[in-house]
């Protein structure tokens, strides 16, 4: 009640995002309903937990990995040690029980309920995956003041809004070792995903070991797939985390790697490499689906693949084929008119059923890409929206099960609120409630043309905490300075967890300026932010796999705080141009200005930086137009404008313009967020 | 010669250190012979290599590691891919030249020349090992200037002084996973060591699968242990490298992990559970030497794990057994009696005998700790020194093989420079030059108690550079400043290899501050050091595997560049007490004495710091008086002191003592070089 009273108080001052806070605490996902009440339950060494009910077994392990996370925040030195089932003591201070074990597969209860009480807290959950999701909200709630740390006094009922929250990783473009995957499973669990799906086959690699056909692996990775003993140890780990495993191998496009070893089975004569390049290699190597010799192939490697891989799903790609190796050979061309295929679609959806066949032989479902959405194919095939939330849309009309990841596209670099407004159901939709019984969910999209182990941490995350939220919490939640907040408290934890995306970038600015200070390269690269859209493979310049990720662009972060944070606080000048905000406006110009000539002087030693001199010389001058417009700006609110001023709007409004503009290449960072927020300041200062 | 002319100028005016660096560059470790020229070798995106000669295959994949390696650093965007043997352009600016196949083995030819030119660089080496060092001495001889990338123009001569450079690292007593072990991999080739010894199993766990009794690591591990696939491929990656990798079973003692899985192995009956603890828990589970039936189980296993490992040393341990179960079984009593055995000791040496036949069989010489250098042990075992410099004497003096890791215990947490300045030869040694020859190197030896993954590399690193140039260098080559100038480079090096040493740094304290800012507690913790010597496990607290290594003492560093700084600083004062470096002090003494407060408000929100509130009081208060203590010895250097200052001394002086053997209990943080510096200063001024 008193909370309620507050609120209200808070609301009427404006301070929405303090009372956002309070009915989200610093969870992430936000859960489906809670309660905050008054009380703090204090803890301290004597610590316990005990399990009751019928879990799986996994459930000792994971407690056993929650008290030791929750010892390491707290330090307090719990003396409960490993967890197991005589762990029964109802006298535990936090008392876990489970109805029944939980099954690693699509729909399982993945629901809980959490009440922390005055002297006790009960999570109870249907099944041990369930539990799991309670004991990371209940890390999640752990705080501290003066006394010590305490969880709040809460009561949480819990479920995800989809059933399938997944991140794909592509481990092809560039190797990213097993060490990478396992680490992001601990970060998937602590936001409550459940799907990692591995691409792992492309053009630029196949980096999965087949010992049924070793040719595949050995001549198509250059050393570089993960073993079958890895997979299986990552499906198990997973699994332990009640995440579910989803291979994709891309077929009958993005498929060179399959060629080196078994060039036989592509649709033109010849050697195969294994492409160093993204694209421009048209045209590109593709399964011959006319090859009857092709299925038995097929047969037996995803017969071996269903060893590894126990999750009923089996993606198999089936995207961005044009099939112009098709076109080119006369024996398929017969074969399409043979059996009456118009077009090289009707081609594919002809393989995808014969694939599906296999699939099924093995029990296996089959998912794809949204182009593999064509008529004639079969029901109960899994799509995969990426080109749009019509393919979405399109997909659950005609009653096929999908999931999304347009929109959710890490790679591309957009801001976290992006992703995180991207809502899979528009309001506008017209699916009936059968049919968006269809729409399963989806998945954060991390492709691996432009990221490295070192980097791939800094791309996928923080971003993909904020589409968990989207994919668990209610649709309602969606109030984007408080998921700021919380993401940054959230952004710690998963580094805490073992992931790298903040902790390399400063390695990295170590390494740019060899070895001289960072301080001024630190001040410049915390404002820009790397072009969104991949667009720096946009400018002419061509990427191959070997291309050194750790230029300035791969440092630089998606989504700047400090950018992000001077538009809110251009906006609130604009709102209300005091001059206390002026002040903290001009402090970043003024930062910004200076700096450029601090990081000429680091250029001097640093050749890898030079590349971005006329970026930083470009801030540099906007933040001095920037700077006037603010004094501008409070000299016309107080009154004392001299009517000369307003001639430098056309000049600096064509500065803006140009440097919006200008060419970046390699360098292919940018300050787009400051250069709107001085536009923002320039209509201000003219209206 | 201009440089030696130059050289003159400096050392005139007494720029040691600047002299020193002319000579060593940013190497390390230095080599043996070098002579730095005048010119520069610019590089820019044409840079090639070739390879001529017979080198093994793994010289491939290393140059091509080091072209990767070469274009991360410069961002030129070199064209060339993959080296393969059809790379032999004699065009090429880096030619290397091998002579034959090395082979991982001790005392394989590891010299290289190298010499950069006008036009070329040019690599000899008698085998891909040289030419690997020589890859590596490259990548850390380059420098930037305002006209880009260059190599210094310098001819190298290289070998190493001692042909075993190893680090020893502990997988048991906490788990130490794969990609750790990797990872120092990379760093262990970055500073030529050769030799990755790993300590498999002992009381706390037995962490290598063994397929011929499961139940070993089954039984054994808690489910944390190195599978067989992942140590072959450790022992590949590490032959890739120029790594030789020695596998340690610890024996007869420090075995509790074998016994839950074979109790009847053991010397008293019951059964067994992996230990928890470090010690306290004599009479400690130990193998019965007086079973016939354990040889044959030995057998079977090091049968199975010369599969895994083939280098020709096996080390047994053989250390720290007091043979308490021995002293408590009538059975070996007698068994001791009937074989004329007078103590444990020779019981002990019985068994190692045994032992020694049973690699033998398998072609494996027997390497173990200096306990089993006793009467009666056979002349081909390795000795590994690790009590003092005495058994390293002794051994080679008796004709034994030795290595030395006694004053390389880098889990001691002393001083880089003490670790540096370890000679495993003192002056004083009487050894003929016959004996010398027994003397192979050493090793850095990282005990696994008080670290974890997220901690251990800095615990390793950058000590183990240090270590490494120890036992590659000339011996002369021991100038502590140079060193610390170059291992602040190597250091960075080493992160961008991978290693975390650095980078976990403030994830640690954010974890500490719970989520609060860091600053003040940065500002303490980078001038505090952990106890040395692991002294906090001697203060009276039980340290249990599970006990959370997230504390401030795992955050802080071994060797605190701001506490070693300012020791020099004091000592430069103190030389000569100028105003400058009187205010030097003085802002650190004031940093320090304000951050308190700070740091208070920081413990209100961080209850996981509060226990470091003394410490960081004592601090300020010792601040307080140095700062006292610089005023008052600039007065005094200025002829202004008031005679009544005198007074200050004996309550200064108390206080330092107080400090200094204050309980430090789990906060087990000390800034004793602050304190020794101001007692420094105090001696100073009341002389």
């Amino acid at each position: 009640m008193k909370i309620r009273l507050l609120l209200g108080v808070f609301l009427l001052f404006g301070f929405t995002s303090v009372a956002q806070s309070q009915k989200t605490l610093n969870l992430m996902p936000v859960p489906q309903k809670m309660d905050i009440k008054e009380g703090k339950l204090y803890i301290d060494s004597t610590f316990r937990l005990a399990i009751q009910g019928k879990p799986d077994q996994r459930i000792y392990s994971a407690a056993t990995r929650f008290l030791r996370r929750l010892d390491e925040q707290t330090i307090l030195w719990f003396k409960q040690d490993q967890v197991n089932h005589t762990d029964r003591d109802s006298k535990a201070l936090l008392q876990i029980n489970v109805q029944k074990p939980g099954k690693i597969q699509l729909k399982e209860d993945e629901s809980y309920q959490l009440e922390i009480g005055t002297d006790k807290i009960q999570l109870n959950a249907a099944t041990e995956i369930g539990a799991m999701y309670g004991m990371e909200t209940l890390l999640q709630l752990l705080e501290a003041d003066e006394k010590g740390f305490y969880f709040p006094q809460v009561s949480i009922k819990d479920n995800p809004r989809f059933a399938w929250r997944g991140l794909m990783i592509d481990v092809v473009r560039h190797w990213i070792p097993y060490e990478v995957i396992i680490r992001n499973i601990d970060a998937m669990l602590a936001v409550k995903m459940n799907v990692l799906h591995l691409h792992l086959t492309d053009d630029q690699g196949f980096r999965v070991e087949s010992k049924v056909y070793p040719k595949l692996h050995e001549k198509g990775s250059n050393g570089k797939y993960l073993t079958q003993e890895q997979l299986k140890d990552i499906v198990k780990y997973a699994a332990d985390r009640g995440i579910r495993v989803v291979p994709e191998f891309d077929m009958p496009g993005h498929a060179s790697s399959w060629f080196p070893g078994y060039p036989e089975y592509a649709s033109a004569p010849g050697t195969y490499q294994v492409e160093t390049k993204y694209s421009h290699f048209e045209p590109a190597p593709t399964m011959d689906p006319t090859n009857e010799a092709l299925y038995p192939f097929i047969d037996a490697f995803i017969q071996e693949m269903t060893h590894i891989f126990p999750d009923e799903y089996i993606h198999i790609g089936g995207d961005e084929n044009r099939g112009l190796q098709w076109d080119a050979n006369p024996k398929i061309q017969e074969f399409k008119k043979k059996n009456n295929l118009h077009s090289n679609m009707e081609l594919q959806t002809y393989f995808n059923g014969k694939l599906q066949k296999i699939l099924a032989k093995y029990g296996k479902k089959m998912m794809g890409w949204d182009e593999i959405l064509e008529p004639g194919i079969s029901k109960d095939i899994m799509i995969h929206s990426w080109r749009g939330k019509h393919s979405l849309t399109e997909a659950a009309q005609k009653g096929y099960p999908v999931i999304i990841s347009s929109g959710y596209y890490v790679d591309l670099l957009f801001d976290v609120k992006d992703y995180y407004l991207n809502e899979p159901l528009e309001e506008s939709h017209d699916l009936t409630p059968e049919q968006l019984a269809n729409v399963y969910g989806g998945e954060s999209a991390m492709w691996g043309e432009i990221v490295s182990a070192e980097t791939i941490d800094s791309r996928a995350w923080p971003a993909t905490a904020a589409i968990a939220e989207r994919l668990w919490s209610p649709k309602e939640i969606r109030d984007v300075k408080d998921m700021y907040r919380r993401l940054e408290i959230t952004s710690n934890r998963l580094e805490f967890l073992g992931l790298t995306h903040n902790k390399n970038y400063e390695v990295m600015l170590k390494r740019l300026t060899n070895g001289a200070d960072i301080t001024a390269l630190k001040t410049f690269v915390d404002v820009v932010e790397p072009m969104k859209e991949l667009s720096r493979r946009k400018q002419g310049i061509t990427y191959y796999t070997y291309t050194p990720l750790t230029m300035v662009v791969d440092a630089a972060r998606p989504d700047s705080k400090v950018a992000r944070e001077f538009t809110w606080l251009v906006e609130d000048f604009i709102q209300k141009p005091t001059q206390e905000l002026g002040n903290q406006i001009k402090e970043h110009y003024h930062l910004w200005s200076e700096n450029h000539f601090k990081l000429q002087e680091t250029m001097k030693v640093a050749p890898a930086i030079r590349e971005i001199e006329p970026v930083s010389a470009n801030l540099a001058r906007l933040s001095v137009i920037g700077s006037q417009l603010v004094d501008y700006i409070l000299a016309k609110s107080a009154g004392k404008l001299k009517p000369k001023n307003r001639m430098d709007y056309d000049k600096a409004d064509k500065l803006t313009d140009e440097m919006r503009f200008m060419v970046k290449p390699r360098g292919n960072v940018e300050f787009i967020k400051i250069i709107d927020s001085t536009k923002k300041l320039l209509t201000y200062a003219v209206d």
